[in-house]
């Protein structure tokens, strides 16, 4: 779209076993930098990782990160952040970036964790931050104060120019999971309605935010509804966004969601790079990079990092509850000299060990969910090169059974 | 002592104008590498400094750090340190370091800040956790569990040995403000016993840790009383100890302070390294180092930072409430662009905005801390760099007058 922005496949698998190979190895230019793609999105919430420089982030291999901005519109708010010169700018962080729409949270926060709702984790009905919601936009209640709040999609818009990001997104309205397909549709209806408006606003603008050249990727909707999923890629696929995302609700469990998104990539424009919006375990990765989702945004990596949880690759030691992650604050560790990830490189891993990590998080020192946080990155980084090395290569199958049970 | 130490006094100041001329310029060699003197040694209580990894401490310009055996030996407890290759080895901390013995905590925990208690700002009876004290030593219960635990010099000797920092602390007791004339010296004679017995076991094993060589430290005592203090000044220096730290009542205000380390450092062993306990505010640097202070440990630049402060010179700017940082919690830094600290090169202040640097307190970022915290750390160690510089150029008292009003 803006002359600054191209999407360069490099390499597409020449076949997956149990999948028409759509694997691609792709190189994303924004005006602060490229991305190698498949990539992880790391998030910086409210305009910073939660617990690490700008400087560690890079060091650990991060090319982009993203900021929302629901938070950021609320706190220390748009207009602010643009007088600072851009979210570039005020955080120390110059690579490129990506801020959503504000809506996610509009329509989530009150249920609970975000990741919950759009997993379908959460049966609860409208939000009680959220007042009035139509076809002209959805009036909130601020996280913060309780003060009332109305984003249209000309609003997101502005706010995320203000903000300066690369890479913006259109408003949409998030489905919760136990949405009718009544409820579905009528939401897709009007969130298609909202990609325009906020199209024709990003175009006003010329596509141009406080920290320079901007990228418009527009939303698919549907739900877990094939035939949604479908008329939603081809109303996406129309209009000339830089790039789609795969938004609304995944599905109830992980077999819905990778047959959602196999769903959605068939009908999408194949050039365009393709982001799915809030997921990245190791398992939804290596599945949503074989069907050709380019990138991957979680909160998981620093979260859980704060919850006393390091990655390890499943399989190179026994996992509690088949997670991905083992539990450092486990009395198991407190006498481990071993290093956290014995397969990683980065500074926790080869400097600390186990046991200092247990007492450090047994300690409340906040040097523990730090140091976690840095190999929760470098890791994810890792598995993403080994993602595109498998791309590259044609060892895409081979190298996700190291990963994915 | 032992063989790896050395202290080398480089310089001696000709004269200053309200003092006859004390400041030195040295270098203290230990296992660990080597420390520039004046030094300020930064607190790693739990063996972790507060939000920051060595390396980023190192990077900060810091030579010295110091764990704290009252913590340690309650968690994760030394015989875990000692099995991991003591402090060292665990905390990734490749420089020198120090312990002290235990017995500050033990004696001020359950009054609330150390620091108050040694500035004689509180005034309250024995702590609640110290359940018995005499001759043997000090019966206390643990901060986190409420667990009996018996410290006698020997004992805190043999903790010390197991963490295996470099430079180790005989055990003393540390008298409150209000404490009279004749507990004071009560209590004096009991810490110099204790101090023997420290002696005896630190000489009975050798003077080696789990980390390598040890050095001793004599305390000397005494409270506000300078006949007192004198003769505890001529106990210590007859002892074969490496060096001398100042400790126990330091006075209610500064310029009792400052008059109490005056009457300490004349009969003190003028070729020894004096260490003055828990004091390191930008003036009591400056005086202390004018009466021939070689090193200086507070927890102040890290809990200072965890409370929104960062340094700046004083005079720079104006500081409220005569502090010597600002709060950057306050709301007249919301759009300010400037770095903290004008004369700073440290990461912190050549990347982030004040206005930034707001934001993430406001937002309960740790962010926020860590970076105050590595800001806080890089401008003492500066500050010291130019206490050095004053006394090789012989330029005290100019140098103290840019920084003490």
């Amino acid at each position: 779209m803006s002359a600054p922005f191209h999407f360069h496949i490099e390499h597409r698998t020449t076949g997956l076993p149990d999948w028409p190979g759509r694997a691609r190895l792709g190189l994303l230019t924004t005006p602060h930098g490229a991305i190698d793609t498949p990539a992880f999105i790391f998030c910086a919430t409210k305009g910073a990782i939660k617990g690490l420089t700008p400087e560690q982030v890079r060091a650990a291999g991060t090319q982009i990160i993203l900021g929302n901005t629901y938070h950021l519109m609320l706190q220390p708010g748009a207009e602010r952040v643009a007088t600072h010169g851009g979210l570039h700018r005020m955080t120390g962080w110059n690579g490129p970036m990506l801020t959503d729409s504000g809506g996610f949270q509009i329509f989530s926060l009150g249920h609970g964790s975000v990741a919950e709702e759009v997993k379908g984790r959460r049966n609860s009905a409208r939000p009680p931050t959220l007042i009035s919601l139509d076809d002209d936009g959805a009036v909130f209640r601020s996280y913060l104060d309780g003060s009332l709040h109305r984003l249209t999609p000309e609003e997101s818009i502005r706010i995320q120019r203000a903000l300066g990001a690369d890479i913006v997104l259109v408003l949409d309205e998030c489905t919760p999971y136990h949405a009718d397909r009544d409820y579905t549709a009528k939401s897709m209806g009007m969130s298609h309605r909202w990609a325009q408006r906020s199209l024709a606003e990003f175009t006003r603008g010329g596509g141009m935010g406080s920290g320079g050249a901007q990228a418009l990727y527009g939303i698919v909707q549907g739900g877990i509804y094939e035939d949604l999923r479908r008329e939603s890629a081809e109303f996406t696929r129309a209009q000339p966004y830089f790039g789609h995302a795969v938004g609304g609700c995944l599905g109830g469990d992980k077999a819905e969601m990778h047959a959602v998104v196999a769903m959605v990539m068939r009908p999408l424009d194949d050039a365009r790079p393709v982001h799915l919006l809030g997921i990245g375990s190791i398992e939804d990765v290596w599945h949503g990079a074989a069907k050709g989702i380019d990138s991957f945004d979680c909160v998981n990596p620093t979260r859980l990092a704060r919850h006393g949880h390091g990655y390890i690759r499943p399989g190179i030691e026994e996992i509690e509850n088949g997670r991905d992650s083992l539990n450092l604050r486990n009395a198991r560790f407190r006498d481990d000299r071993a290093p956290l990830d014995p397969e990683c490189a980065c500074y926790t891993c080869t400097t600390f060990s186990r046991a200092y990590l247990h007492h450090l998080l047994k300690a409340d020192e906040m040097l523990g969910p730090q140091l976690l946080s840095l190999h929760n990155i470098a890791f994810m980084n890792r598995m993403l090169g080994e993602v595109r090395d498998a791309i590259r290569t044609d060892r895409y199958a081979d190298a996700m059974r190291r990963w994915v049970s």
